[in-house]
């Protein structure tokens, strides 16, 4: 099967990690998976949301992510939400949350006064499939850059160690019956089975999800999709270690 | 390992399929999985959403779900939404909806006059875990009878068979070590890894959302939760076609 | 004047009242009144209103009710609410509200810590006319058992009797110029004058409320309903104590 | 008994009715009730709500209520309404607009291409009780007031009379066990049954809404209230008619 | 150049401050440039945004003001808002509250338990434009009396002079290529131009917000406007002063 | 006068425009002013607001404008929006819009079947001051791109010059009592009085708003501030200029 980008069915788009985009947040990354780029950040304050509150001091913290397309980040511009975000941003702003919480220990957010939230915002600038995971992705780096810097300010002491391992999470689809990864725009559309794959350093999954409304899949297809998604994960794994330094 | 009620690690609770709840919606369904207790409905009503109308005629019709607990559903009472609902239902909404329009030829939900939309809505009136896979469970009957009612009333032509697969759905998790399917909520709160599956007649997969907030999982333990899943689910399909009776 | 189930004009459908419906609540109550049908449920719980609790501790609690009815609940679907209910909802509620505290002796409503709330929650399951009379006296039931229950769990003292009357209600109209008890959904849409009586045991008014949007009433019509009204809730009455035991 | 304004308990407060307050409303009328003032306006729109123009041409005009408070209007600020009115003003907007559409035949509020819509608002400029009998009251003359000038316009045809009737409304409560007519601010605070009455000027109700939330009447008592509002109604008729020469 | 009004390009349309307007609220103004009308209050009440609360005792207090159209104030109804206030009132609104701040200093806004905060609300009655300046001009004179009154019951200490000046505003715009002050609703459709000026009595300014939409303005037409419109505010800072005697 | 980063009181911080940042939109500028960078994007869509389409065909078309802060664009995390923009948001978004359809023939604004709208957004990455001037002269430029896009696209027809005029902007502070230009985050916070103007390419005005809350301003300080900001205006128009070559 040919890629309409030349790609092999294995191969991931071109990633790119600009670290310290912006200045204000401890963590400020542009990713780009192909034409896919996300902004990053990850900003760390004094303070944890209520039901944390309520278990009194030495609760640790908690990390939240959100979601959101800009206006013009798809070809026909996108309203902005009005009040609470969509159901599709909700699903993903979930996923996010759950990925990146896998590598941190949230018992070790502690502030000199109090508990602390990683606040992780993933703003889509130009939407070209597969913003999810470019913003997992990212969004490890920036968590990384801003624990770093909150050891620096002495917000967090310095022998906290709050990050506990490492994620990235890349895309696989089945077109025309057979497993492609890291899809793009044009790709996803005539994807049938559609999956995405967060994985930790240590080869374990920290989340599978995989979509056949369009068609469904065997347990065969399944493995074989996944088995491509680790490998794509690996080479992403290494990226980020390269753009750390 | 023990399970707290005696199950083997392989057992779903007790399923029991109760039809026509009550008489306005073509299709009324409370599905219990042991204490956990969903009602299930499903209406056929003659109208598409925006994007589909404006298609034009011809273009088939949608199947939308919606998903809430009653505040009485759950030990301490839960708010009922103001404005949208919370991101826990929103997610667990589109899996549902997902899940059930893998079994509907969407062009022939045609009325005489337009479009037809199949509304489902899943409330859960007593939650003991496992509400999301119950409801999907549940929510393929009641789709099966709003079908079925609608072609008695001449709203579906007498020759439209919408219905082209039938779907059920279980959660595996892992307990102290071990894959369980069915966990009810005493075992969800100790649960690490937490997995639901829908799966088709066929035996192919619809969805297969793991997550490993808590611990990660291998592609071992992952078949495994699979192949546990599709025993559970073969077991479901069999209870949905003795209901269906 | 026949009706067309042929009941008498004094007549009031079968009613059934079914506790333990669910697990969670205090009291759980599906109430019918004919084919309306709503679960009603009571819970119990360590928190008042904010303008409660800024009068300082020792001063009682407080009860409110909630009014919803299920999408299902109807013949066309019932969109949920988006955001606050709508105007009809409010109104029942408030009316529920108000008749059920007439029973209560709020400064009673004490638990260990702080004051209590009642939360009453009436669903309504299947609509077919006289759905708030029906809630009024399905949801002084669940109150009565959830204020039992927190008796047996300690939450309100051995001693506390909180629960100091019984209130039942029902609707009248005037249909073709007769009155006419506890209208169903059908004769609801032919009647011109509605009125809805809540009442308690020693035969004093709660409420009564008489709108004429389509006809007028005298005082004489007024009285007449008054007395078939009074009537029709001294069976219901018996009814509440019969399920009780 | 002793009023602490010297009234007798038959007595209703000094009533005046200033008609054409602002200009741009066909009626525009500022009600007092003693110390209570209402600005009542009505106007007559070329539009009607969805569910009527789903009918078609010909199908009638609608009467709409809204009630609100101005932020001045009582001892504490009250904060203005974040969306949706508060539920007792919803209660009240549905009350005041029921007792208003009693007095018009819909059918003839036709336009010269569409169905017309009243709308009436009722903006509390000062509050001490009975603030929804007072707009009632004064919202009357503010309709009759909009459908003339719209016949003089020609929005109405010079031969529509879709005024067919009158309506006022008074409160009654029962103070220190002894009914009283037209509870200001303070007797309302000390009063245990609440009681508001709309009567055409026929002499037969239009809306009876009795409430004992804190003690209960019995028929005798009702009598009495209602007796005593027929009397202060008629009172109030005739001041209507006087201010509309 | 000729005003439909006969008034000269220099002249402002006919003042009246009435003040007392209601009684709940310590100022209460109704102010009349020609046909517009305003209703603005002050309420002083114990109370401070969250962020000056967060500061600690002795921060003083602060002003906010609401700007809101009856519906009935416009010649076709304005819908109340569903929410929050429309662009163009929060606009507004800002600008009321910046003047007013002008004229008090926060620090002195002290109860006796808690800084204080001074609630304007400016609710049109009537509009025929120039509502901003009207509201700004007549609640001035509403800040005065509500801190007149609150020294007077206390809340104020009788030392405390919050108000260190004194604050007016007046529209202009270029009409037919000529400045003309203080336009009514006709002339402002007409106006390609449109400037808000607020002054203090000291002849400096508070706000200069000058528009072009229609058409720009050079330096030189900016300074002619902004002479007539000192000359204009200076005849209503002895307006306000007359009134307040 | 020296200022902490050693500008001359008349010298503007370095300002630059980079074009084509995203490709979805006809128009996506990132223009910096100092440490302040502003995403500005412009996108021409087929549709006008119900007001204009009202008008019926041939009405032209509209141009309107949205500001957003990202939430990590500031020192402290800035909490998205639910549900309407804040008020400061609403008013600079207000702002932009005016200053931008001063340069446009809105008339021109049509495409093959109906009205075009010009959708600007203005989404700040990161704030250090003069984010809304910045926007403004950023803006423009994307306007002019999607523009150009559009006549290439034949969306506009090849003669259509809707582009009529040039237009930025820049702010103004009297800091320490000496008028300075283009305020940075550290100067703003020490400002008495700020101002910000918006001029076309004729130098004549579009926008001057001035606003002294913590210290007013004489008509001398204003003029000064006008030359100065004339001054800065014209040398951002030549940027802007250089950019489009």
């Amino acid at each position: 099967m040919k890629r309409h980008d030349n790609r092999r069915p294995t191969q991931h788009r071109p990633v790119t990690i600009q670290r310290h985009f912006t200045k204000h947040a401890g963590g400020s990354v542009v990713v780009s998976f192909g034409e896919t780029r996300v902004l990053c950040t990850a900003m760390l304050e004094q303070e944890v949301p209520p039901w944390l509150r309520a278990k009194g001091p030495g609760g640790g913290g908690w990390l939240t992510a959100e979601y959101n397309m800009l206006p013009s980040s798809t070809t026909t511009r996108k309203r902005r939400d009005s009040g609470k975000p969509d159901g599709r941003s909700v699903e993903i702003q979930r996923l996010i949350g759950r990925a990146l919480r896998s590598c941190i220990d949230l018992k070790q957010l502690e502030g000199p006064k109090c508990g602390l939230t990683l606040f992780v915002d993933c703003d889509v600038l130009q939407a070209d499939g597969g913003t999810r995971t470019a913003a997992i992705t990212g969004a490890w780096v920036a968590v990384a850059d801003a624990i770093a810097r909150a050891r620096n300010s002495g917000l967090l002491s310095a022998t906290a160690k709050p990050l506990i391992n490492q994620v990235a999470a890349i895309s696989i689809g089945i077109v025309n019956g057979v497993p492609v990864l890291d899809l793009d725009y044009a790709e996803d559309v005539d994807a049938y089975v559609d999956m995405n794959v967060a994985m930790l350093a240590d080869n374990t999954f920290v989340e599978v999800q995989g979509t056949g409304e369009h068609a469904t899949f065997s347990t065969k297809q399944l493995n074989e999709m996944l088995s491509m998604a680790q490998k794509g994960i690996r080479s992403l794994h290494k990226l980020q270690r390269a753009a750390m330094k």
